[in-house]
């Protein structure tokens, strides 16, 4: 089954656009998990199996874990995932990019050694450097297009002759780049205007939208400008929603909240 | 000491500008070697002990380690070469980019774990998702700015306001991104009139330049292109030119030729 019809399927058997980031800082963890050689892995499952039932799917970002020596903690995540929640999409935030021999490596990485479904790709070394990612047919390639950071518009909004950077992405993305209909785009909801114009390129491509929670993202006026197929991340607010051991409850109940405003505010548009 | 100091001694020290690209395909290794479990250390500390004298650099890329699940092995490779070859500098290529909290993790994966004097690292997300990189004042920034593959130019080449997009790059590169003068330029040798454009607007920068060897940059035009101050990197000629139990001599053989080729370009300059 491709990732996109995976993904549909999540959205509707959630009816939830949100997905939870697994970002697990270790100076944020729970106090009663210092110490334990464990403590990211029991972190984010129990973050996982609190949340399950509110996201559509999940994104563990891999510099958390490969920072910290724990690769081996992200493969039994990503497994716990699968054997817990079937069918609940696994994203790899991992924004690699590289030539031919080498994205070969990086998508063996993602895709054999850690089993996700899709994964997140820097599109600055162009075509050739994604075919080897395209080669597995049945995995979603969400390429950066416009990033929720402030500094994304350097050059990402730069004119590259009657479009901006990240437009010509969007238009790559949604035609000649997408042979095999795996590609989807990550669009910050820090600035939905752009978000709003990405949609009108890109049509039905999936958005993956950082930036609401703590980033300051609105939830409105994100789901007023990308519309239904996106996935929205948030990270840090449920992820540290409670330091103690209470963390999974109140990583629920925000998630649940997150849910059901982005529910709302699609049922208002 | 600065990376740019420790890679001005390393040039002078070895008399050379080659870049010993660590790059272990584990379909090619040496027979010999098939089935020991730290095969790729044992084969690139045999590289790297049989090149050194030649080599002003080594770049482990760090896919081939991921995809094999060899992290381990690229942290002992790089205490290797620190212990062993001190004052030899380590770039690792990663080609990470991401946003301010998790580029720091990215940072700590780099500079803590690995102990590499020096990183690759996509600008595309902009200046922001640099900065936790350069709080790292002793090290060095690499970044993609015109890259070797055929693709390159799908985005790297678009016009952005009289000047193309890897142009821009070099420029933010040279001036104020720099402020503590930490950056270099990634940029392939197999376009030496875009070589040679970079080095026109980059002054100083150290360029590190993918692309000779196996992937055919011509090494007298590279050398006009980009003159002094250039880390060449060559990975699969020297890596794999043979698959026996010679292979060190072999690959000695090769890097001191390419070493003696840019040596003598450089002289004809």
């Amino acid at each position: 089954m491709s990732f996109v019809v995976s993904l549909q399927a999540a959205w509707a058997q959630a009816d939830s656009m949100l997905c939870v980031g697994l970002d697990p800082d270790p100076s944020r963890l729970p106090m009663h998990l210092a110490g334990r050689p464990d403590a990211i892995l029991a972190f984010c499952r129990e973050i996982v199996d609190a949340t399950a039932e509110f996201a559509c799917a999940f994104k563990p970002q891999i510099a958390y874990f490969a920072a910290a020596r724990a690769e081996d903690q992200l493969e039994e995540l990503i497994a716990h995932i699968h054997r817990a929640h079937p069918g609940k999409p696994v994203i790899l935030d991992a924004k690699r990019g590289d030539i031919g021999a080498t994205a070969a490596q990086y998508a063996r990485e993602a895709f054999e050694r850690y089993r996700a479904d899709a994964v997140t790709v820097n599109p600055y070394m162009g075509f050739d450097s994604l075919e080897p990612w395209l080669a597995w047919h049945d995995r979603g390639i969400i390429l950066l297009c416009r990033t929720s950071n402030s500094g994304g518009g350097d050059l990402q909004a730069l004119d590259v002759g009657g479009e901006r950077l990240y437009e010509r992405v969007a238009r790559l993305a949604a035609g000649p780049w997408n042979s095999n209909g795996q590609l989807g785009l990550v669009v910050g909801a820090t600035f939905p205007a752009e978000l709003a114009q990405v949609r009108r390129i890109a049509g039905e491509l999936p958005l993956l939208v950082p930036g609401i929670g703590a980033q300051g993202g609105d939830i409105e006026a994100t789901v007023r400008a990308g519309g239904r197929r996106m996935i929205v991340n948030s990270s840090r607010a449920i992820l540290y929603a409670s330091r103690t051991d209470d963390f999974g409850p109140a990583a629920a109940t925000v998630a649940r909240t997150t849910r059901d405003a982005l529910r709302d505010a699609l049922a208002r548009c």
